[in-house]
């Protein structure tokens, strides 16, 4: 990458996060009645529901602590981090010590959540947040709560599931992904530990022995426990570009950690893989779910281009061109680049379209919902800024 | 109508449903090695999943033991409803009495049900192959579950949802609907009683005075357990045009048993309004979902067109169009019927395409899938026709 298109790509993203996309989400998320964030906005930032998943309000967290650790401790982010923090300290656990997965606007916890991602984000956000502010108790929730996870990552929690017993037998690549990650910001309160590489050497071994499968040059959501592939059933047969491209930058920020090239250059040749098998030669950008065998994908979303997907591979991309050199990432960010800069921005209110149809028209205006939230999209825009400054 | 369309419209219904449908069912679905039928069929009937799941085995035993009773007793629609039902008696139940709601190809149980809905389809299926082979196990097993269903739906399943209890209770259309065309049926076994009268009734009340909403002109799914609106939550605010619709035409049919002009005029209505607010005036077709105040509809398909969702509205407008006379549903009727026959059939397979993405493209080309089964568009052919022929 020369230097004029460096410069004019970290303006570009510097503009996008603190002039557009930091300023959407100061205006039109903070709750000042009750505490935390709606994240249920309609393309105008309008709220079109009060009531709050613990996904967004952990990751709304976590984006402004990151911003306040990473770039400055400007006050009004630690106030926004604050709205939100006390929030979860307030609402967030049951007394079983899991987390909610939904509440109304005042804080009423509406749902349990299946699975262990309302905690996992809760942990990263408590990690920032006792970075920048020192709160004893932010440490001690983080500490607590990560052990409780590993934990529940090798059990399935009871209830959480209508699976019978033993019938089919599976393992997620979300699971593995997600705590490697975790760890890594986990490092961030403790150092590095014993504990924390048992748990990413686990976390990497999953990933690369039972997920990745190197002769199919594809990763796999779900495989036998014993990382076998599951062909014969469409879940055995599902791939999400944009989450194995996630995945990807996750493993070259770890191999960086560790010093591990190895790691690097699988990850590397990751999201090549996922980047040729994912991409719509049609009408461009990544398909949200395919099957690695070309039958009928069953999610009835699909064929759609989701904002994430192309966040995750633009950082991903640009990280590894950062570290391999090779000109076949640039290319590929290029495309990507190009592609995601021309559908998604809304240029009437600013921030993203989050959801497009298969051939890039928009297919949902709001802006926010209990999915699409001050995460993907600012997370990739601060990193690759940060990552465009050391170019 | 005049005799000309009429005698068209039969031909065509008649050779769709006899050179077709069912002969693409007939030909692919039966799993004569371990009973019941595949439904995860490719668009030329390959099976791309052998995994049975509950509601497409118990529709397709329906659907063939209807075409005995109602056609004529040809003995291999007799076997294939014999396949299926051989197959539920086998494995459908758990030893609580419930139904599972998945199943392996051989029958092993996958996964249990959250709702009711599997039982549903169970009983119509075991009402239709009574009538058909004699068989008192399967009338047994009609009254028990019908039974046990009607009061598994005024008291939820324990564990069977995630949602903290009495945080925000809400009840649903589906139930009072599907109550309501199963107790029809159970008539075909029992005729009328006053149990039968008492559930119809509370399905009525609960449909009319809760769900329909007369001064919106709208049927809401979800309402307050007092039948007051919930518009500050979007599941309040959900609209299912074709889900309404089909609930229109289980109330005209009801409104004929009972000879209750009242409910056929209300049932009339629905359908109209419905199709007034439902209607694609872009790009024509039925929307999946919408959101009674305009606000963003959340579900990733929000804007695919479904099969069902016209087979159930065409069955709606001949019918109501036939009970009332008004050129209205003709005019609705044409303006389905067109978008229909040019957007769901195959030509080169045979049978419709599902789903279609809110231009009227394809988005997915299987036949068949969990979902899509032996069941709408040959319920609405063969219901069609029969009306057909009456007119």
């Amino acid at each position: 990458m020369n230097e004029s298109k460096i410069t004019a790509l970290k303006n570009l993203y510097e503009h996008t996060l603190f002039d557009d996309v930091i300023p959407f989400w100061m205006k039109h998320s903070p709750d000042r009645k009750h505490g935390g964030y709606f994240t249920m906005l309609n393309n105008d930032g309008s709220v079109y529901s009060t009531d709050k998943s613990m996904w967004p309000q952990a990751r709304e967290v976590w984006f402004f602590s990151t911003l306040c650790d990473t770039v400055e401790k400007r006050a009004e982010w630690l106030d926004m981090a604050k709205l939100g923090w006390d929030f979860i300290m307030k609402h967030a656990f049951h007394e079983s010590g899991r987390a909610y997965f939904s509440f109304k606007r005042d804080g009423t916890p509406l749902t349990m959540p299946r699975q262990i991602f309302s905690e996992t984000f809760i942990i990263i956000a408590a990690v920032r947040y006792h970075r920048v502010t020192g709160d004893p108790e932010a440490a001690r929730i983080a500490r607590d709560l990560y052990r409780k996870v590993v934990q529940w990552a090798e059990t399935p929690i009871a209830g959480s599931q209508k699976a019978i017993h033993g019938s089919r037998a599976m393992i997620g690549h979300a699971i593995p992904m997600i705590l490697l990650n975790v760890t890594r910001e986990m490092t961030l309160l403790d150092g590095e530990s014993d504990e924390f590489n048992e748990v990413t050497e686990r976390c990497l071994a999953k990933i690369f022995d039972y997920h990745i499968h190197t002769d199919r040059k594809l990763l796999f959501e779900q495989v036998a426990p014993d990382g076998s592939l599951m062909l014969d059933i469409p879940e055995g047969r599902l791939v999400l570009p944009g989450h194995a491209i996630e995945s990807a930058w996750f493993l070259m920020q770890e191999g960086v950690a560790r010093k591990d090239l190895s790691i690097i250059d699988r990850a590397c040749d990751l999201t090549l893989w996922m980047l040729d098998f994912g991409w719509d030669e049609e009408y461009g950008g990544l398909y949200y779910f395919l099957d690695s065998e070309g039958k009928p994908p069953l999610p009835l979303e699909w064929d759609m281009k989701l904002w994430w997907c192309h966040n995750e591979a633009l950082f991903a991309l640009l990280l590894a061109h950062k570290l391999k050199g090779d000109p076949i990432f640039e290319e590929w960010y290029d495309r990507v680049h190009e592609y995601s800069f021309t559908h998604h921005p809304d240029p009437e209110y600013g921030e993203w379209f989050g959801y497009l149809h298969r051939d890039g028209s928009v297919s949902h205006r709001f802006k926010g919902s209990n999915w699409k939230c001050c995460f993907h999209l600012p997370r990739q825009l601060l990193y690759s800024w940060q990552l465009l400054k050391e170019m």
